[in-house]
């Protein structure tokens, strides 16, 4: 793909998440050839991928092929392909498949979950960051119902319909009112010898507190909203061991057929490809500029990056941050393209945390006011909507979502069988 | 399962496809205990498999959770569970997971697809019956565009941009037709290095006509509608084998990356179950009532009965012939357990035959009168969400699919990677 003759700077983009389509779409106008690199065909909107997880969304209802949203902006190329490694004295990029030169390179390549160093609890307890993690918690879900409903043995039908949420972040908190409401709503009328709606859900929290970065009050609040909807919420716990029966936890081990991880991130590869120091879960420290220190053709950007905020904290690793700081490097590059003035250094404006518990509860805490119950649903809901104008016909969208919470729609509730991503050992034994 | 005390006879039904839920719905004020038992935990609308096959449509537009089908039919108890026997002694189905007593059997497992005799074929030319089936086409269809955009190589090139489709019955024309459509309308604008609509699509037929099954003029029709659509028809050919690197028909080798097989269906097990004689491609016969010769209390429907119909002709492995019988079934095993009249023998109604090529055209011959082309396919579009009502709220149907074909949604146009019952090496290859 190297090219001798360039007409327009060349800038290189890895990743198309929230990031990376933000800097690609803020280049729109701009005398510059784009390349977007990314290992998947499509853009997933994260902050939904619970609600696949739990059936109430399919796939296709979150995420975009990258193609699509960029098929009329030709001044984007996209490459589905994996990255190898960036040679950053050539400008480079080595992908598995092919091989691409660049003068601005933005890297936007996300997080993964994190185990602590535990990977063998993977197998247990998936995490929720692909489309393939959704699909196979959902039918490590639906399929704990289906193999309650065949059994006799009343221990284990219980262990069956035990479901385990480690880490009381936002998704946890998300996957385990989801969780509660599928068991209490959705199922209830579907079965005939168990009663989904005497499923046990269980969050489980090292801290002190559910949703640790917000506000006390809104922590309280969230916690109540759980426990309405049946889930028991255990703060100040601390997970000992994973495996296929269950969770020990102080001590004490917890039988569960489903355990679902939500406690940790990490970053991969990006210390390694930029050959700099990274954090303990593996950012990459950048300047004001969010450019790599020395190397000003070159930036960090999203889950990728340590950005310093306000009192000693960071830049939380959430979409509207990724989001600002994608606007930020596109339109910076622009500048410097064009022979502009650069913008000032970057500043992260926080709107706020949001979560929601179930189908009309959520919380939000915009800083000023806080919000919760129905009317945060609401807000939550539209804002989810505005957020993917541009990106597909949002009337679409707001029926088949608004479809599927408020009709608790059964379309999403399919266990395909050897899709999912299932490892061969499971779909030996669940299907 | 089984029980000593039981209030109702216990009618079980083998397979949640057209017949086994129509058989259901027509025992739904009988009195008896009904137990639907299916491998998958989803009713599948099998005629619109290709549309998920060329990204129109996602899983779960086609796909329905028979629990939700029947959660208000308190006599239907649903059974996750591959079927391994039958005790036509004993009147029990021995399942994977459990082992369930009839009074009443009725077989409606359907049929898979069939490589005559050539499975090593399979690996390279995907069949179209389950949602994996299809999920693993559009991976492979959507990965073929992808590999020609990184590559230099103009033969390699052109293989990659080459599909052949095997068998030209109603799902090998749609599948035709509709990648067609995929590469010259919805990708066209997609790539910047390769042009889509330069893809050539081959539809092989060892046949002398494409739809066979059809009056010759539709036929004509057909083959007319699928040349406009850039399809290269090519009847009376005869494929000697099939590899990764393409198709040999009539000693000749077609380089091909992408090979879709639409040929030939087979019945599994049924006649090792029933342990009964089956006709070539494993169909069991079954007397006017459709029940096993010697065993009224067993009925055998759908893609697995061989049902004589006219001029030496049996009914066809089609829907509404599946339905039909499962409807004629259900009403007669009411009638025995009511001590009624039990209905004369079934007789086969055939409404049409119809096939749909592209958006815009579609061929169907109701006999009497015959329609192509406009008004064709809104007859077919409307018949379809007709189908569909009392399975699920129409209206989201209606938009959902109608939504797709006339706006060419890309929202169905996921790759995703692990998911989609991809082999490892081709997973290696491909993602």
């Amino acid at each position: 793909m190297a090219e001798s003759h360039r007409p327009h700077p060349r800038v290189v983009i890895i990743g198309a998440g929230f990031g990376g389509i933000m800097a690609a779409k803020a280049l729109e106008q701009a005398p510059v050839q784009i390349e977007i690199i990314d290992r998947r065909n499509y853009h997933l909107f994260q902050p939904l991928l619970y609600q696949v997880a739990t059936a109430d969304l399919s796939p296709a209802d979150i995420a975009w092929p990258i193609r699509g949203i960029f098929s009329r902006q030709k001044n984007v190329t996209v490459t589905l392909s994996g990255v190898v490694d960036v040679d950053t004295n050539e400008r480079r990029v080595h992908c598995e498949a092919t091989t691409v030169d660049y003068d601005y390179l933005v890297v936007a390549s996300g997080s993964s979950h994190s185990y602590f160093g535990k990977d063998h609890w993977a197998e247990h307890a998936p995490g929720l960051k692909r489309i393939v993690d959704a699909t196979e918690v959902r039918r490590r879900v639906l399929m704990a119902f289906e193999r309650a409903e065949l059994m006799s043995d009343p221990d284990e039908q219980a262990r069956q319909l035990t479901f385990v949420i480690v880490g009381a972040g936002p998704t946890g908190v998300e996957m385990a009112g989801a969780i509660a409401e599928l068991a209490r709503v959705s199922l209830c009328e579907d079965f005939r010898r168990i009663r989904p709606e005497l499923a046990r859900i269980i969050l489980i929290e090292g801290g002190p507190r559910v949703l640790p970065a917000f506000p006390d009050d809104l922590s309280a609040e969230a916690e109540a909203a759980l426990e309405r909807l049946g889930v028991e919420v255990r703060t100040g716990v601390m997970v000992e061991d994973i495996s296929d029966f269950g969770v020990v936890a102080n001590g004490v081990t917890c039988p569960a057929a489903t355990v679902i991880w939500a406690a940790g991130v990490k970053v991969e590869q990006v210390g390694a490809w930029l050959d700099v120091e990274t954090d303990r879960v593996g950012r990459v420290s950048v300047g004001p500029d969010l450019s790599l220190p020395g190397r000003p053709e070159i930036f960090v950007i999203g889950d990728a990056a340590k950005v310093p905020w306000r009192d000693g904290r960071d830049v939380p690793g959430i979409a509207p941050a990724a989001k600002q700081q994608g606007k930020y490097v596109g339109r910076r590059i622009a500048a410097q393209v064009l022979g502009k003035a650069v913008p000032p250094p970057f500043r992260y404006r926080h709107y706020g945390n949001l979560a929601t518990i179930g189908r009309n509860a959520a919380i939000i805490d915009f800083g000023r006011f806080k919000l919760s119950g129905w009317l945060a649903w609401w807000i939550w809901g539209i804002a989810h909507i505005y957020f993917l104008i541009g990106v597909r016909r949002p009337l679409f969208v707001a029926i088949s979502w608004f479809g599927s919470y408020l009709f608790h729609s059964k379309g999403a509730r399919l266990i395909t069988g050897l899709g999912n991503g299932t490892s061969p050992g499971l779909s030996n034994r669940d299907t």
